[in-house]
This record gives structure tokens, sequence and C-alpha cells, in this order.
């Protein structure tokens, strides 16, 4: 019966939003995961309380809304959704967004609280941030640009994700270009031994939230990740970090299927 | 139905506050948005997860409710709405309001937590400051002066807006007069560039909040907005804050029924 | 209706506490607001948001009630009432209460958080200072002291009032009281221009709270009391101040009646 | 009927508990009192807003069935009791516990916790600490020793109670013996003069909370103690407290009857 | 007829998660509590008020769910439990989970809070850390060593057990391997008086957490514990530790079923 009613659900939906709902394509969804002037916003939101006092029917129909809703937005951005829920406190799932513009993230945040579910979600933690070309890379020296060129072909998809925010202090954005390109030299090295086992994406947000910085890491292995970090603590660079962290989140990178159903049962 | 609820509501407040309602006219409202010697607050607001447990057509007669109020205080004061929701967590909105008096403008936020909708609105943030005269402005270069007189006519309206409330640290105020000019046209110059694609605005406010300047910002371009904070950050000025966002506000320039129409439907 | 209920609960009121009722007399309030050795509470309450699940009735019921307790405890202490809601976030409204001993402040508030209304009340900021004669005045230039002791006679009531809590570093604390008088010395002669527009009054507090001073202000011109705190930032007694607002309260001084309607309403 | 039902309860508290509850004899309260070696927690709670929804008789049940169960405890530990609330924002009672083991502290609140009322109770601070011989008394002067041991007798109890906890910084605990032994005698100079108003007691905690001493206060002379802290926060060991404070915690020595009839009528 | 029930339940969780249900082995146990490479995670949690609106044969049934649940994980991972409720604020209880990954540790935990118990539960604070090899052990001097790998054989049990992570400043890791080496030498020296009466384990947190490292503790005697965090104080390597602690946990090593039972009741 419970099958059913999903059945009915999907169908409904599938009317309300058109039959043709087709997603970013390949190559678009290529375009905003890969290339500069794309914004990713990392929204973090835990369920209150109030919520399992629907019932189980109650909460598949609105969860089956909230998977409609992810479907009709997919043709502007790419949405990636994470596991917080046992691993960091405060912070039951994330979202990772990719948009070209940040009022395509925001309508569908906007649409998604407004859902029966979202109603029930308190958002904890919004990141934003830019990508843009790499600043420094072009003084590097030929072998490490290589390196960074050709990190070995990725095996599998990775497990875990880690967000960790940073803000500068005052005396890092006074250091001209050549001094903050030597340390970030130093700071490259550092992690060139990881660049096989764990995925690095940079974001820039100053202006955007109270960070410079948001860092994003993937990784299957996490005793890699966290060597990194402690080699990235011990590099001249990381004086200048006044804040690191507050908050780090710390999650699986889950298909929102998996996660949704958490909140359905 | 529904149409028709809305339709008798309209009625109502227009026969409760009177036909007579004209708003703040174009010149006055040139004039709080403008000149010197006018207060501006922003206010945050959070809507509380009670607030879904009304009943849809109960939600309809609250948001008039606050329609009424609004176009009834339009006489005295320029009210600016924002949708934070989706872009700044712990907000859903925000008002920016300018007049002449605090007193009015605490008069309206008063009336409007006492409606049935501001009865679950949580006020997250509100900030106050003062519109003043250019304080650095007249040593500046002729060029500068010209340059920043000039702008390029604004094309349409800008999308985004931001506000960073900034706090001085003891040694800046210790600055004499004189340095503390140089070090603002160091910051003037590092912004010139982005005088055409960000608008600026700022507010005095030491002694009525916990900072000493408010800086609102709007833009069309946000990767532009980005681009100016960077450049500002690296300016010797820079090092003189204290504190500098926390909150940072990150929302939409929105009609006031856009954003209430998410909270009547 | 309302009305007649209304009266009937302060006829109530009036034979509960007995028609005796004396309020504080004049002299000895006199001197509770100037003298020194007297004790100063700010009590900064928030209304939770269940307070409006009550009906019309009850909340008159409940108002009536905390004006019946206020009016017996002003025999022994005084009691002034501020309407923070719109300008300061998370309080509604402000107390300051003056009293020989805070054992009696105590026993008021306790009274008032007994009440049906007071059930219903979060106290979000308690402060607690006491007046002492001057400190440095005594080594003051003549013309400041005169300065000093003739404001121009106040006109009318003052409109806003402000409470900046203020913690000293340890620096200020090991300075001989000769340092200290020199660096006081400065900052009142920033202050004297302000000395007819903007009210002061200082509590000190070490010990009671976490913070060292109080500072109480009065203004009708809210620009001036903007430009007395400016002037005060650009002192070197003002690199002493570790910690200076947080929070800062922005209310005006508004009858209990006032006040207390719009939580009746 | 409600004295008939207060009077039943005592019986049954009496029947549950045993006839045979006999507190902590008055040596061995003495000795937990006054013996280094002892732990001492400081508890504050605050009452939840649902307290209220419960009607009276509830109320009264639950309160008295607190009573009993410190009585039950008195066997153990010394349990006094502080009205907080009026004083402190976000707590309204304090328990000082005294115990030769914080098991039996540990048992006593969770067995609190677990009554109809403490089901109400959100325990907002909970401080740690043991009693040790005095550190640095030994090298004091004759004069200073003869002071610190002979204080005026007691004359009736005190009345306030006040608790502040402080971290030191690392250099504090980077000095010798004999150069922190130095700086403790100006402190304890500094202090002499209020032996007789003022009573303190110290608490060491390095490692059981996130503080390095807890110091408690009792006096009748709420100005005397406020120049005690002035007077300490002027010697150079100031210097080192990292934290001062931050909670304060201020209240009023009461019987816990006292207490508790403020939540139960 | 509570104890039919319970046995009712405890029939239904056996058949529900099989008979089949065999905890980590003695070996294996053995390899994930003392073995480099193994995941530590601290869980605090705290019960929210609403949990004891339900009727106590609700309670049992749904603290008999989380036994079932944690006998069926105890095949691939290691939980302990402690009980905070009275020792610590904002928290109840605690669990520490070791793992090969942190994923096993994230099932476990989304599991616990989808029983009808985990619901109610509020996680306040987790910590994440991975055990490895001493760093700095190798150039230590022989007797140091020794005394090191023996310490006296366990009495007993232990019954405190604390919780104090550290975030190192940027200081520390910018000392080369030899500096930080003879630091933690002196650390280590400070530290062997308490070998017997202290058991020390250490977690490296850097980047899975905000802290570097969790350092958790057990013992029979809290006095010697706080004199050995005073004497890590003492050493110069303390002056590193921008934070220590914030949260400190402390709570007592209690069998999960004694904990669950004082939710049940």
């Amino acid at each position: 019966m419970m099958a059913a009613l999903i059945m009915r659900i999907v169908l409904m939906v599938a009317l309300v939003f058109g039959a043709a709902v087709s997603p970013v394509g390949a190559t678009e969804r290529e375009a905003l995961l890969t290339q500069p002037g794309v914004y990713g916003t990392f929204a973090a939101f835990q369920m209150d309380h109030d919520w399992w006092d629907l019932n189980g029917e109650a909460r598949v129909i609105a969860v089956s809304e909230v998977k409609g809703l992810i479907e009709q937005f997919s043709q502007k951005i790419v949405i990636e959704s994470y596991l917080l829920r046992g691993l960091s406190d405060h912070a039951d799932f994330m979202f990772r967004i990719h948009a070209h513009a940040l009022s395509d993230t925001q309508q569908f945040l906007t649409s998604l609280l407004g859902t029966r579910l979202g109603r029930h979600l308190v958002a904890t933690t919004y990141l934003h941030g830019m990508t843009k070309p790499a600043a420094y890379a072009a003084g590097f020296p030929e072998s490490m640009k290589q390196a960074l060129q050709s990190p070995a072909p990725e095996t599998g998809t990775k497990s875990y994700a880690i967000v960790i925010p940073i803000r500068k202090d005052a005396d890092w954005w006074a250091l001209d270009q050549d001094s903050r390109a030597r340390l970030m030299q130093e700071h490259t090295q550092a992690a060139l031994p990881y660049i096989n086992t764990v995925k690095r994406k940079l974001y820039h947000s100053s202006g955007l939230d109270d960070f410079d910085f948001i860092t994003y890491f993937e990784t299957d292995k996490l005793e890699e990740f966290h060597s990194l970090i402690r080699a990235l603590e011990q590099v001249k660079e990381y004086r200048h970090d006044r804040r690191f962290g507050h908050p780090t989140l710390l999650g699986t990178i889950r298909p929102l299927d998996d996660i949704l159903e958490l909140f359905a049962r």
C-alpha cells in the first residue's frame, strides 16, 4: 500500500513538473563542476524534532515532494548531497550546489524550505564561494605544474567529503603577490604527495560569507586526508589562517535517495 | 474563493487605514535615500516553525495585515525589502529602513511584531547607522573626486544586496585625521574600478550597535563585488578592521509582495 | 466589556495591595537616582512566543497583575522602563532599577517572573552596578569642574536610552591613579561638548557581572550621542576597553503602561 | 485541602526514605566544608517554561519529591542552595555541593534530574573544583599569616554569594613557584582589608572543567565585595587571568524551601 | 507486568536481529582498542524534554530498541558508554566508539538517531580522531621508554573518564621535529608520576574536527588526574595550546544498561 502511495506521488510529481524535465546535460554538468566563474554553495541542514510527529505516510509524501523539486532544478544547477548525520554535530545533511548565478541557488533553496519537509529544516550553515583560475600556479616550477595536472586516474567514487572554511589574517593580504606565490608554492609542495588520494577544490568567498576561502575535500582514505592537513599545518602559510574550520563539516557522499530515506521511514 | 478572501481583506485594510494613504513623495524618498543625517536600520528576521501550523487562510490574512501596515508607514519612512532565505543562514528576510528618527523605525517594527505574522518572527539581527557627509573626500585629488561623482548611469535594477558591518580597532581611532585620510584615499583608489558595477553606501553606527560602520552593497555582478572586497582586503586600512562581517548578510532585492507570498502559500 | 474587565481587575489589584500603597517619595527617589552607594540593575527581557497563545482577556489580566506588582514595589525601589523592541534584537523591554540593596531588586524581579506574564519572559541580559563618587574629578582643572557641574537645564524629557557595558584590560588597572586621572581628563574633555545634549550616568560593576562599568546614556539627539561615542573612541583611554558593548542596548524611554499595552492587545 | 495534600506527601516521602534519614553529622559537615581534598560542585539550573503548564497540585508534589531527595542525600554530601533568579540571567537557582567523591555528587544530580521537577530543569552551568592546602601561604610574612588566620568572628549569616571562575594564561604556569608566591603575596595583601566582610573560598579545577580555579565569595556588604574585586584587578597577578568570570554567578543564600516554594505556588 | 513487557521486547529484539549476533571477538576488540590506524569518535548526547511526555511503556520499548541496535553493531565496532549527566552541563551521556572506518561509526550513530529514543536525542558534541604510533617516543631516553612501557598492572576498573580536545597554535607546527620532540619529552617527564593512576590515550584529529588532538583520560583518583593536568600546564609545550578543552567532558564509565535505565524509568 505504501508502495502504491509512492507510485501515485511520483506520477503526480511527474505531472506537475512536466514530462520534459531533463537534467543538466553531461557537458554542462562538467562545465559547472570544473570551470572558473561558477558559484558553489554549501548548505547544511538539521531536521527539527517535530518532523517525527508526522505519520509515516505524511513523511513519505513530503520526501517525494523534495525529490521532485530537485529533479526540476537539475536543469539549471548541479546538486550533490552528503550525509553529515552521525559525523557532524548540529547538521543532518548538506547540499553542494554549483550554479552560474547565486539567484538560481537561492530559488532552489527557497523552494526546498517551502516544501512540507523544508518547513522542518533548520539551515545551520550556508557557505558561498566562486571558482577562479589558479592564482599562483603560473609561477610554479614546471615539474610541479605537471604533477598538479596529472593526478592518477580516479578509481571508483570517493566516500568522504570534508568542508573547511578559512579566513586569512590582514598580514596575508598585505603581502605582495610574489611573497604569497612563494608561500603557496611551499603549501602546494606539501600537498603533492596526497594528490592521488585526496581530491581538493577551492572556492573564493571573500564578501559572500564570513570567510575568504572554502576548501573542499573528497577521499576514500581519511587517514591520508588527515596527513594532508597535518602537512599543511606545518608550512608558513598556515600562520595566516586566522580562522580554520569552525565549522569543519565532515560527511559521506550519498545519493539523495539514501539520505531522504532516513527521514521517510 | 481564496481570491475573494484576499479581495475582502484588501478592502478591509483600505478602510481601516483610510483611502488617503500616500507614500513618501518621490522628492522626500530621494532625500531619505541620499541625504546625510538620515538613520538607516537593517532588520533581519526569521520565521518560526509554528507559522506553518496556521491554516492557509490564516496565513493569507496575516500577510495582508503586514502589507497594510507597510503601506501605512510608507508616509513617514522608506522601507526596502530583501530575501535572505536560501543565501543567509538564520534569516529569512530583511528590511532596510530609512527614517529621520529611529523612533519612527521603532514604531514600525513594533507594529510589525505585533501583527499576527509578527508574532511568529524572530528578530535575528538589528543594525543601525547614520548617513553623514563623506569624511575624507575633501582632501582627495581632483581626478578621484570626479571619478567618485560620475559613475556610469545605472542600468536597470541591481539584483543582490550585501551588508557587512565593521568594527575598527583602537589604533584606527588613535590615528590623526590626516593619516586616516591617507589610508582612506588608498582604500578609495582600490575601490574605483568597481564604481560602475557595485553600488556602495556607508552608515556610521558607533554607539548605536556593536559596530562602527555598516557597509551596504548592491550589485548585479557578484563576482565584481567579490573582487572589490578582495581589493579592499589588500589595502593598509583593512588591518584596522577588528571585526568584518559576523554577520555578513547576503540576499536579493525583492518586492515585499514576492517575499510575503513565500510565507502565505 | 473589555473596559469593564480592566476596571474590575484594577479594583481587585487595589484591594489586594491595599489602598495605602505609596511610591517612594520625591526626596527618596531623588536620592536613589543621584546619590552614590546605590545599586543600579539593567534587566532586559524577551517575551516568548507562547504568550500570544493566551486569549486577550488572559493577557489583560496578566498585564494588570504586573502593574500592581510594580506599584507595590515602588515603595522601596525606583523602576524605570524602556522599550527595546524594534531597536535591539533579542530583547523587548528593559527595566532600570535603583535600590539600596540588590536583594530588594531580586525580590522584585523574582516576583515579576512569578506572575502569569513573567512565566513567558526570558531574561536575556542582567547588568548590575553601583553608583560611586567621581573617582578622578578632584584633580581636574577648575574650568572643567565648573563645566561638569553646570550643564544647561534639561528641556523636556529625553527620548532615547543607550546602555553600553565596558570591561577594561589589565593594563588599565595596572596604571597608577595619576595616569588614569590624566587619561580620564582627556576623556572628559572630549565629552564636554555633549554635556547639554547627552545625559550620562556611570555604574561600577566589577565582580557584580562580567564587566567593570555600565555606561548609561539618555538623549533626544541620537546624532549627538553618536558623535560623543566617536569622540570617546579617539582618546587614549579607549585603547583599554577590552570589551565595549556586546551587548549594546538601545531603546526609548517609555511609561510602563505603554510597554505593557503592546503585550495586552 | 492543599495543606492536607502536602501533609500526605510529606508522610509518603518519610515512608519511602525511611525514618532513619540522618543528615551528615555536625563534625562531618564541618570537615566537608573546611578540609582539603574535598570536591566542590557549583550547579546552576534554569526552570523551563513548560513547568508552569503543570497544575498547582502537580507542582507541589514535584517540589516535595525534591525535598525528600535532598534529605536522603544529606547523609553523604553537603548541599547548599542559592537563589540566582532576578540577579543572574539564564539561571534560576544553584547548588553548592561538597562531597568526598564526585560520583556521589553525580548520583545526587542525576537523581534530581530524574524527578518530576528535574525533568523541567536545564543545567546551565556546572563547575567542579577541589579544596587544597594553601599553596603559597607558607612563605608569607608572619603578620600576614596571622591576619589570614584571625578574621573577626562571623556575625550572623552572609546574604550574597558570588562565583567567579578563572582561567590562568600559560605565562602564569610557566613562572617558578617563588615568582608565583611573590605575586600571590601582593594579591593577598590587597585582599586583607576585606577579610572581615567578605568570606572567600578557593577551588582548584584544572582538568575538571574549562577553568583553573573557582573563586567563591559570601558577603553581607556587596559594596565591600566590589571594592575587593577592584583591589584584586590592580595587582600584577590579574594580568595572568586569561578568563575571569564568563559566567559570573550572583545570588542570595537561601534555604532550599524558600527557593522551591517559588516554583510550587 | 513491566517485567513481562521487557521480556517480550528482549525476545522480539533477539528475533529481529537474529540469534547469531556475536560481538567483536576479544582479539579484535583488543586490536581496535590498542592498535594504531583506528578511528575513535566521542559522541555526546542530550535527551530533549519531550522524551518524558512518552508513557513509561513507550520509553521501555524505545530503550530496548537501542540495546538491540548496539548489540547488532558490536560485531563491527567497539562501543563504550559514559554517564555525563550531573557532571557535564549540556550533555547526558557519551559514547566512545572505535572502528576501522568512520563510515561504520556513522552507520551506527545514524541508526541510533533513527530509533524512537534517538529522535529525542540532541547531538551536542562529536569529536573524531585517529590512533597513531607514538610520534616522539623513539628519541626518548631508555629509562623513560621503560617507564612508559611498564605501568603498574591495572587494578580493577577506572571510574571516571575525561575528554579534553586540544588545538595547537601555528608556532607549534612551525617547530622542527626535534624541537617538538624535546618539548614532548619535558611533557612526558611531567606526566610520568601519574602513569599508574591515570590512564591516557591520544587521538589525532586535525581535519576531522576543529581540533588537532583529543586527549582521553581514565582514573579512579580524580585528584591525581587534576595534579597531572596541573603538571602539564607548567611545561613549555602548554604555551602552544591555543585551545584546551571547550568543551571538557567529564563523566563516569558506566554500562549502557545503567545509563539507559535512567531514561526508561
